[in-house]
C-alpha cells in the first residue's frame, strides 16, 4: 500500500492522488480501502505514521545548537524528499478532518519527543531551568516549514544551522523563559 | 465575484469550491470563468491580490518589537477570519501551481514592504546596520503561521507578541547579522 502511495505521489502528485487510484495500483479491492480509510487524508496520516520510526529519538550532539540543527536538517530531508508524504499529508490537511487530525497528532508526538533537547540543555548549563520548551523548539523548526511550505522557495543549505542558531540566541537572551504566575510582584 | 467565493467558502468550505460553483453563485457564465482563470487557485491568488491593499505599508509603531507584533496581529487576524481567503490560498497552493506562484508572489511583495522595518529599527539604533531584514522577518512571523496553518492549534492570544520578542531578542544577540563575504579573514 506504501509503496502504491509513493508511485502515485512519484508519478500522477498530490492532487491525482486519490483511494481508487491507489487500490488499483496496489492490487487491493476499492471497497476494502475504503472501508479502511475514509479518504486520501487518513490513508496519508496512517502511512506516515507506519513509515515513522517508533524508536525515532532526535540526536543527541551535545549542544543545545546541534541538536537543533540535526533536527532541522531531518525536516529539511523529509521535506524535500520527492515524494514527500510529510508535504502531502500537509497537503491534505487542509481537505480532509482526518488528515488534519493525523498531521496535529504527529506533530504532537514529534515535539513531545524532541523536549529532551531542552531538558538535556538545561542539565548541562546552556538555558535557565524554567525554559518553555514547545516555544523553544517551534521557534527553532518554524522558519525552515514556513519557507518551503509555505513560501515555496527551493531549499536553503544555510537555513537548519542558521534557524538553530537564532532560536538558541534567543533562548539565551531569555526568550522561552516561562513568564511568572500573574499575582507575583 | 469576490462575494460569491466568500460565501462558498463560507458555506462549503474550501474542498468544496469550485470555478463551477462560484460562476453559478455570482451569474456569470462558466465559459467566461474558466477563460479568465484556469483554476480555483488562480481565481484566488487574484482575489486575494484583488483585496490587498495596494498602499499596504507596515504599522510605524516606533519601535522594533511594536511594529512586529503589530504585524504578527494583523496576519494572526487574517488567518482566523471565517472564511479566510489567505487560509484558502495557501491551500490551494499545494494544488495548483497558479496558487503557489500566486502565494509566492503576494508574501514575497509583503516581505519587502516589511523592510522598512528593519530599515527604521537600524536608524533608531537598535539594530546593526548589516542585520539582514528577511531573515528577521521571517523569524518573527513563522512561528505563527506553524501553529495557525500547520499545527492547527488554535490562535493563541500571547503568539503575535511573543514571537515579536523572541525575534527582537535573537536579533539584538545578533543572529541576523549578514555573514562577512567567504575569503575575509
Amino acid at each position: 500500500m506504501l509503496d502504491a502511495v509513493r508511485e502515485e505521489l512519484g508519478e500522477r502528485g498530490y492532487d491525482e492522488l486519490t483511494l481508487e487510484a491507489v487500490a488499483a495500483r496496489a492490487g487491493v479491492h476499492r471497497a476494502t480501502v475504503y472501508r479502511r480509510w475514509r479518504d486520501v487524508g487518513g490513508l496519508l496520516a496512517d502511512l506516515f505514521e507506519a513509515t515513522s520510526d517508533d524508536d525515532w529519538q532526535p540526536q543527541d550532539t551535545g549542544s543545545l545548537h546541534g541538536d537543533l540543527a540535526a533536527l532541522n536538517h531531518e525536516n529539511q530531508a523529509a521535506l524535500t524528499a520527492r515524494p514527500s508524504i510529510a508535504t502531502a499529508l500537509i497537503a491534505a490537511s487542509f481537505r480532509s478532518e482526518e488528515a488534519a487530525l493525523g498531521v496535529r497528532r504527529l506533530w504532537e508526538d514529534r515535539y513531545a519527543r524532541c523536549e529532551v533537547i531542552v531538558s538535556r540543555a538545561v542539565r548541562r548549563g546552556e538555558l535557565p531551568p524554567d525554559t518553555d520548551a514547545r516555544r523553544l523548539l517551534i521557534a527553532a523548526t518554524a522558519p525552515l516549514y514556513h519557507q518551503l511550505v509555505l513560501l515555496r522557495t527551493p531549499a536553503d543549505p544555510d537555513l537548519p544551522d542558521e534557524a538553530a542558531r537564532t532560536a538558541v540566541l534567543a533562548a539565551s537572551a531569555g526568550a522561552f523563559v516561562k513568564s511568572p504566575p500573574v499575582g507575583d510582584a
